[in-house]
């Protein structure tokens, strides 16, 4: 029994996977227990399938429900005869419209997706106007007033290093840190859409939602640029921005050394 | 009666307005008695509902079933003494959310969206990849076949200036000319994204599809660019390429004199 036990083991793949979705109709990448609406749980669901046994996949991170991505990367292990193009065929067959597989590769065997994970980015878009957009509405927070975009870029040069964000995060006590590296952050407008690129080595729960809630705050004037500085020693939800919208948020890509 | 008569069609106002729609779940633009999903009969039942009776949206052109619009121009007739910017409140309040008015304007009683139309954009894009993409998948036609782009530009310059463009429409016999004028067709790749605008003073019935599906064509080296020549003079649908998918066609603008 465990000649064939090791052989089995000798067998098996570790692939990682990059993969977009859109966000909107989903209960956000984790799997859930009483939602089988996650993208985790549809990947898993579907290898599983394939494999004829239990498939486990792992993210690099989860996003909220409603929260997009253009390059998520996952890994599994698995057994399997088929050709790495295969099994990414196979995937984005069975796949909903608006999950894909976009590139499959064979790493070794220790390779995780978060444990390896050295950086992500991600950007937020902001329709800036008082009238609604149809093509970018599921992708946009709509915030109607006025923006200054020079205090927001302002506020945006005390957050960037490495900082204590426990302000930032919805996250329940515990006794993980909340430090964290934000390496940049830009602003851009173009026309009425404001897009924020964030940088950094990870990024707390709800965090970037949280720090865009706040840096919107600026731009109303409701904040000043360098109260950003207080509010981040405060360590207190409390005195940060509020949540922004998750559907504004998409994961973009994730570095790996 | 008559005074009376009179003095209400001196309150009558000529309303132009400017509509975002995403084509995807409508059956076009133009009012069927088989369907009310259509973007004309939703405009047409909340003007007539807000005005308390029958009112009639005259579009600057029909759309087909699944094709987008940044800025449809359309206008009607109405009594009413609500200032113009309710009544595009009014309008957005009750559209559903991917039909939205932008602008609104009160123009002098002759004014004609159709009749007075002098030129259009629109344009067609392309996803030029074997990977499909979640974010642009309702916008785009997905061609996975390499596309030579400077012979599609070369044939574009013979379809430029004015042409009997009788190949290049599905609409049924008549006496109506088909003789239009293309002013420009810019073929512009972005990526994986191929985005070919076209402007003219007016195009037929499935125009646009059937020029995108020649060049498309064009593009794989089934059609030399030269041969656009002989399939215009040819006057015969079936020399021209194949009807390209609605969902990659949006109207951009119309202009007026």
């Amino acid at each position: 029994m465990e000649s064939i036990d090791s052989e089995s083991y000798v067998m098996m793949k570790n692939y990682k996977i990059e993969i977009q979705y859109k966000g909107t109709r989903y209960q956000g990448w984790q799997k859930q227990e009483s939602s089988s609406n996650t993208i985790q749980g549809k990947l898993e669901d579907i290898l599983s399938k394939m494999c004829g046994e239990k498939i486990s996949v792992h993210g690099s991170g989860r996003t909220d429900a409603g929260v997009h991505a253009y390059a998520q990367i996952a890994n599994f292990h698995c057994d399997t005869l088929m050709p790495k193009e295969q099994i990414m065929e196979y995937m984005n067959r069975y796949l909903p419209e608006d999950i894909a597989v976009r590139r499959i590769e064979e790493m070794h065997d220790r390779f995780h997706s978060r444990l390896n994970a050295a950086a992500k980015s991600y950007h937020y878009r902001i329709h800036n106007s008082n009238i609604a957009d149809v093509f970018t509405r599921e992708y946009t927070w709509q915030v109607p007033d006025d923006l200054d975009i020079e205090k927001m870029r302002k506020a945006t040069e005390y957050l960037c290093g490495t900082h204590d964000f426990k302000a930032f995060t919805s996250a329940r006590k515990g006794n993980k840190s909340t430090v964290r590296t934000i390496t940049s952050i830009q602003i851009e407008k173009n026309g009425d859409e404001i897009c924020m690129t964030y940088n950094g080595n990870g990024f707390l729960y709800h965090m970037i939602r949280i720090l865009t809630g706040t840096l919107v705050e600026v731009g109303k004037g409701v904040i000043e640029p360098a109260e950003v500085i207080r509010i981040c020693d405060s360590k207190q939800r409390d005195q940060a921005g509020p949540l922004a919208p998750a559907h504004g948020l998409a994961l973009l890509h994730v570095l790996y050394k």
